[in-house]
Order: structure tokens, then C-alpha cells, then sequence
């Protein structure tokens, strides 16, 4: 959707322009500073005057983005200044995730911190879409109600789903969900907003599971990591790929499905119509049913895996290592093809990491042409399971973070503010930006 | 490595970098220009002033970047004005590659017409890489010989190889050809200059097949193509990433290793070490094997494929479809990764096409999950066998119409130019760019 400034006249957005790029800019040092800059480090860093400093930063805190604090006492001469950093009260970002096997919902507050965190176990695909729907929003009640006892305001929402999301926030597939063309903005329109949408803010993005858990690992995950492969084993597979910092969505925002990346052609039939896909061997069923436990709640299963694997189970350790091995086929046929250095192993592959990584490495190590030179890390997330919903916040909060400007015209008048139900039927839906 | 302004003091910097950027705006503009334009239409265009453009397209003219000509007669009031077109003589791009079964040479002028193509077919697995760089090198002097011969200049070389390529130049390996760690600079500056290197300008790039193919493609072949696999089969099999119009090169410039995607994990053994890869199944070698022409010379093999597929041949068909099927299966996985809209096949796989194309497009209606709504172009090239030399001298070609300075600055003092052979000695050689 277009920001307000787009409707203006020409004389005032340029006007309106320079206080937006300024906002953004000193927000963005704030945000990036390793301890919290004072008003003349960051005149010094941006080469803006010391008056203009003062004046965003006095709309950055009046309008509840920034909070300065007082400097921790040093050596040397001089009053030493005081510090800003992000307001830990003010806007957060809600991080929905629909799973085949759980919904999890998290705040997160500006400074990227969790401050609510839900994680509600049930299979799902005995449900309709419309009631996994209303259960999803009534979870992200309850988290918008103690982000509001934490002094947060809710600025935007962005759900997590395990398929192919079309621009319109329609899911044109989840097959392990069982969903086909679903409308998930106008599910939600029949309910109570879940945010204070801001306009010039999107109100509900809609966007694939492995690629907000990319995004959560590129900004919140392991530093340094630039070009990698996100693998989210769950019931499917999914992957978001990481290509120079940068998510890569494909064409038209379908890439990452690699569950469907054939490790024998020939193989087992998949529920998408091909056969071999790598689902078939390494997505959480076939990995329970090769550890014997075929048929039973698919709910809470990684803990059980985990638990068996650490008691020694031969069924479970041979089940993780096949399931490791085929991973290990497809993932170094990726790293082959995409020159990537990094595999971050995440969704129930993270807790199952110590016994998934030593086959997956081996599958590497014999075919990637390059792995001799250059060895290809595989580990887990660091954000455990929910790493979508945490992903998913985080997208809410940079846009936020880049673009202030319209989140303090909203703190202005909160009567312009529109609850997501109006949101959604008025068009405040928008599309996962294209570059990440 | 640095252009000319680098050197210079600060202040002549910003005098020199104007001009630069104005030659190269121009000339960008006369080379993307459906038909000549003149003057008036450039100053229109740009918004630069009429006297500032006709100094600066008198530099063209004057350094042989650029000619004039009379304009067709057209209808209308008014003097019909001039109009200015790349220069048939002056510049042009040596582009060469190495590979498996031939050599290819060719040189392209400004506006990108092949002008020199050689295409020497033999065996080169038993050469050494010194040999091999010494037929190439031969064969760069006649393809010298003839452009100075039509009035054209070599302004740089680019040379395609089929395998792994650090940024120095150095061939990591390349399995097919039996090459590990041939420094190809090294090799070359043994050999009379292969061009009037440039200052400011590589004088040499050497890059993979396959990558320079599909920039070849993305210039040369069919317009509109921005996300696309090139797929180039040989003895090996390489491909090209084209995403959002740009080549995809990797964390290390490694990317596009498809030939070693694993189609039968546990079937054939592969040079690389692995198992199943697609090139045992569908490179050259195995297609000849699966028709009953093992052992038989491979230079000038996929012509006899075809005449033979156009028989009716049914071991050759069955061959061919049984590649197709694996390629299908491979590509199909790399479809569902990276959310691609066209496959085109290059390399011996163009005059195959006819009977590879069916195959791997059923491979992908069947397993890619978003075919049914967005379907998957396979095509073959338009360039030919030789698209790898001829997107190396495209690429060498786009360095000149990017930086004219450069080009100038060397036409007004051709005793600035260096060869090759001290060029690559005195570290003149370039890595590909970073983005394409």
C-alpha cells in the first residue's frame, strides 16, 4: 500500500520527505548502536546539525520510540552525556505462526525483545481453516491483552503458514494443512482486531513459515550469517533462502519448497502429486514411522524423538539417521547449486539437530564439490521451534524501525488508528515486501 | 581492479568522474535505443543540455565508439537530424571458451554482432592444461588477425571454463577436463597478447561456462527472460541463475553446480566423489552409453544424436528420454527451490531439445507445486552451442558501452596499452563482477 505521503501534494512531501528520511535515519543508528548513542554521537555519526538531532530526537521520544537514560558513571573529564535507546514500552509487533501440529503467537518490542510468548500444541488438520483461523485470533487476544498490561501497543501483525501465499495474503496451498485458497484476511475480518493498525503501516502481512523463520534468523539468529540455507522440518519442509543478506522469494514468491526436491525419484508417493520428495523421508511423519510410532498424536512429537534419541532408542537414532541422510542428499544439492555457507537446521530439525547434523554433514562432505575449501556450517537455530512467529514480529518491528513517520502520525491521532476486521475489508492488507 | 579517477587527486576526481559519467550515460543510451537517435532526442532524454551532449558524443565519435549516420527519409516538416548507432569498427570483445569436447572463439563487435566464430571440436581430456591454453591461444591470434582485419580493436577477453573458478583466474577444478588448481593467467601470459588491454578495463576474465552462457542469454537471447535456469549439458552439466535480471554467483562464486544434484542418491558413481548425481544419468557420456555409443569420439557427438533422434533410432530416443526424465527431475527440484518461470536448455542440449524438452517438462507438471498455476518455459537457447564465448565477448563488450572513459583514455594514448602477457604478469587480471 502507498504511505500517506504518496497522496500529498508535491510541495509537501518533499517537506514531509525530509523529516520522514531523517526520523528513519537517527531511529535506524539508535536501533544498530552496539550501547545507547548520545544526541552529539549521533550528530558526529550523520553529519546533521546538533539542533536538527535534537528536534527528531525530541519526536522520537515524545512519541514513545526512544527513551534516554542516564550514562553508566565513567573516567575522564566532562558531564557525560545521556544515552537514547529503544523504548521498551510503545509499539511491538505481533508474530502469528499456523503449523500442522501447533500456533504460536509472540510479542516482540521494539529492542527485539520477546515479550509474549505462546506456544499452543494440537493438531490441526482435523480443523477447518476457519476455525484454525479462530483459534489464531483468539490467542493473539489474549497476547494483545498482556502487551497492553506492559504498557505495548500491537502496530502490526504477520502470520506464519506452512505453504504458498499468493500477494494477496491468499494461501493458494498448505498441503500438509489441507488448505487451498484460503483467504486468511478475510477469515480474520470476522473477528476482533488483533492490532492498533497504523495507516502508512501494514496491518497483517501474510507470508510463508520458512521464510519469516529466515528472516528471524537473518536479523535475531547467530550474527554474520549472510548467505544461508533455512531449512524448517516440520510435518512438510520448507526452506527460506538467505542470498547476500538478502531473503530471495523467487519469481513470485513461492521458492523455498524444498520438501519437494526428489532424493529418489522413484520413491514413496508424496501428498503433492510427485514421488521421492524429500518430505517422503525426512517431514515428521516419516520419521516417526520409521521409529515405529506411526499413528500416534503428531503433537509434541520432537520432544518425544529428542527424548528417545537421548535414551539411546536404536529405532529412533536409525529413523534420525535416514532421515538425516536424505536431508543431507537434498541440502547438499542446494548448497551445489546456490554456493551457500550455512545450513541452519530449524522447526523440530532444531531440537533433533544433535542427531540430524553428523548425517547431513557426511552427505555434504561426499558431494559438494567445494567442501573441501570451504567447509559448510550446519547447525541449529538459535531461536528454537517458534522461530516463524519470532521471524514474523520482527518483520513488524523493523517496518516500524524504518519507517517512524508513520507511527508517530498515528501516536498524534490515535483516532486514525483502524482495527484489523475494517483493515482488512478497507485493503490495509499488504504484501511481504519483496526484498526481505 | 581500480579505474584511472581512483589515482587521481580528490579534486580532479569530481572534474573527471562528470565527463566519465556523461559518456557512459550517453553511450548507454545510443546502445539501448531501438533505433538511432539524435542529439536533440539524447538532450530530451537526459535532460543534459544540447551543447553539453554534443561535446560529449563528439568525444564518442572522435574515440570510435560511436558514428553518425543519415537518416532514413520520413514524412513530416523539419530536417530529419542524424542519427547515432555504435560503431561497427573500434572496440570488440574476444570471447573464448574451453571445454570438454572443442574450443570456441568469437568476437563481437559494439552492438553486438558476431564478427569471428571459430568452433575447433576434439578431444581435450588427454591435453595438458598447458596445451589446451596453447590451442586456445592460437587461436585467439586468428581471431585477432580477422578483427583487425574488419577494423576492430580487442578492448579485453573473457574466457569460459567448465568448472570452478576462484576470483584470481585460477581454475579450482574442472572434473571433466581433468583440471585442478591451472592458473589460467599464468598459463596465457606464456602466449603473445591476446588483446590491446586497456587501462581501466580487465584484460581478462575467466569465469564458468555456464554463468557466462546465461549472461549471454539475459543480452543476447530472448528478450523479457529476467528469472531463469541455464542449463548448459556437456560432459558435465552446469547451469546459470538469472534472478531479477541478475546472475546469481554465490557466497563464493560457486553457484550453479546442478550436474551434481543427486537424482538416484545411491546409483551411479560420479567423478566428484558422490553418488547419482544428474550427470551420470544425463550428461553426454551417459547419453551416448544409454544409446549404444559408448567409447565412440565425443567431439561432434550431439550432432549425431540428433541425426539419429531424427531417425527414429529407438536406443537413441529411449536415451534421450531417459536424460530428459533425470534432467526433469533435477530441474523440477530447482524449480520448486527458487520459484523460477523458464528453463532454457543450452550447451549439446540445444540441438537435443526436440526430444529432451518433453521429459523434463512432464517431470516438472508433476512435481513442481505451482505449475498448475503458473507454468514452467523449456526452451533452448537461440545462441547456439557457442552461447559461453559469445556471452564472455558480450560481457567484455558491456564493460566498454559501461565505461567509455576508459576506452577514450587509451584511444588517445594507445602507448598506455598493455599486452596480455604483461598485463596478466603485472596483475591486470579481473575477477568477474560481483552482480553479473
Amino acid at each position: 500500500m502507498s504511505s500517506p505521503a504518496d497522496a500529498a501534494p508535491a510541495g509537501a512531501v518533499r517537506q514531509g520527505s525530509l523529516r520522514e528520511i531523517n526520523l528513519a535515519l537517527l531511529l535506524g543508528r539508535i536501533a544498530a548502536a552496539p550501547r545507547p548513542p548520545s544526541r552529539a554521537e549521533l550528530a558526529t555519526d550523520t553529519g546533521l546539525t546538533r539542533a536538527t538531532v535534537s528536534a527528531v530526537v525530541d519526536d522520537l521520544i515524545g512519541g514513545g520510540l526512544v527513551t534516554e537514560v542516564d550514562p553508566t558513571p565513567r573516567t575522564g573529564a566532562g558531564r557525560p552525556a545521556r544515552g537514547l535507546l529503544l523504548a521498551s514500552r510503545g509499539p511491538a509487533g505481533l508474530g502469528l505462526e499456523i503449523n500442522v501440529d501447533y500456533l504460536a503467537v509472540c510479542v516482540l518490542d521494539l529492542a527485539g525483545e520477546v515479550r509474549h510468548r505462546t506456544v499452543h500444541r494440537a493438531d490441526l488438520r482435523p480443523a477447518s481453516p476457519a476455525e484454525t483461523v479462530a483459534l489464531a485470533a483468539e490467542l493473539a487476544q489474549r497476547a494483545r491483552a498482556d502487551a497492553a498490561a506492559q504498557g505495548l501497543t500491537l502496530a502490526g501483525a504477520a502470520l506464519a503458514v506452512p505453504g504458498l501465499v499468493a500477494a494477496d495474503g491468499v494461501v493458494r496451498l498448505a498441503p500438509n494443512l489441507g488448505w487451498r485458497e484460503v483467504d486468511v484476511p478475510v477469515l480474520l475480518a470476522a473477528h476482533p482486531p488483533l492490532t492498533d493498525s497504523v495507516p502508512g503501516l501494514p496491518a497483517l502481512v501474510v507470508d510463508n513459515e520458512a521464510n519469516l523463520a529466515a528472516l528471524g534468523e537473518l536479523h535475531a539468529g547467530e550474527p554474520g550469517a549472510t548467505d544461508f540455507l533455512y531449512v524448517s522440518g516440520e510435518v512438510g519442509i520448507g526452506a527460506g533462502i538467505v542470498l547476500d543478506g538478502t531473503l530471495y522469494r523467487g519469481a513470485r514468491g513461492f521458492s523455498g519448497e524444498i520438501g519437494h526436491l526428489p532424493v529418489h525419484p522413484e520413491g514413496h508417493p508424496c501428498r503433492c502429486g510427485g514421488r521421492g520428495c524429500l518430505e517422503t523421508y525426512a517431514g515428521q511423519e516419516a520419521i516417526l514411522a520409521a521409529a515405529g510410532l506411526a499413528g500416534t498424536d503428531v503433537a509434541g512429537d520432537a520432544a518425544r524423538l529428542a527424548r528417545l534419541a537421548a535414551g539411546g532408542d536404536p529405532a529412533t537414532l536409525a529413523a534420525l539417521g535416514g532421515a538425516g541422510t536424505a536431508l543431507g542428499v537434498a541440502v547438499a544439492g542446494v548448497v551445489n547449486l546456490l554456493d551457500l555457507d550455512t545450513v541452519v537446521l530449524g522447526g523440530t530439525y532444531a531440537p533433533l539437530a544433535r542427531w540430524l547434523s553428523p548425517a547431513v554433514t557426511a552427505e555434504i562432505s561426499r558431494r559438494v564439490l567445494t567442501a573441501a575449501w570451504h567447509p559448510v556450517t550446519v547447525r541449529p537455530t538459535v531461536l528454537g521451534a517458534d522461530a516463524a512467529a519470532i521471524g514474523a514480529a520482527g518483520s513488524v518491528v523493523r517496518r516500524v524501525i524504518a519507517r517512524p513517520a508513520a507511527w508517530l502520525a498515528g501516536a498524534a491521532d490515535p483516532g486514525t488508528r483502524q482495527g484489523l476486521s475494517s483493515a482488512a475489508a478497507g485493503g490495509l492488507y499488504s504484501a511481504p515486501d519483496r526484498r526481505g
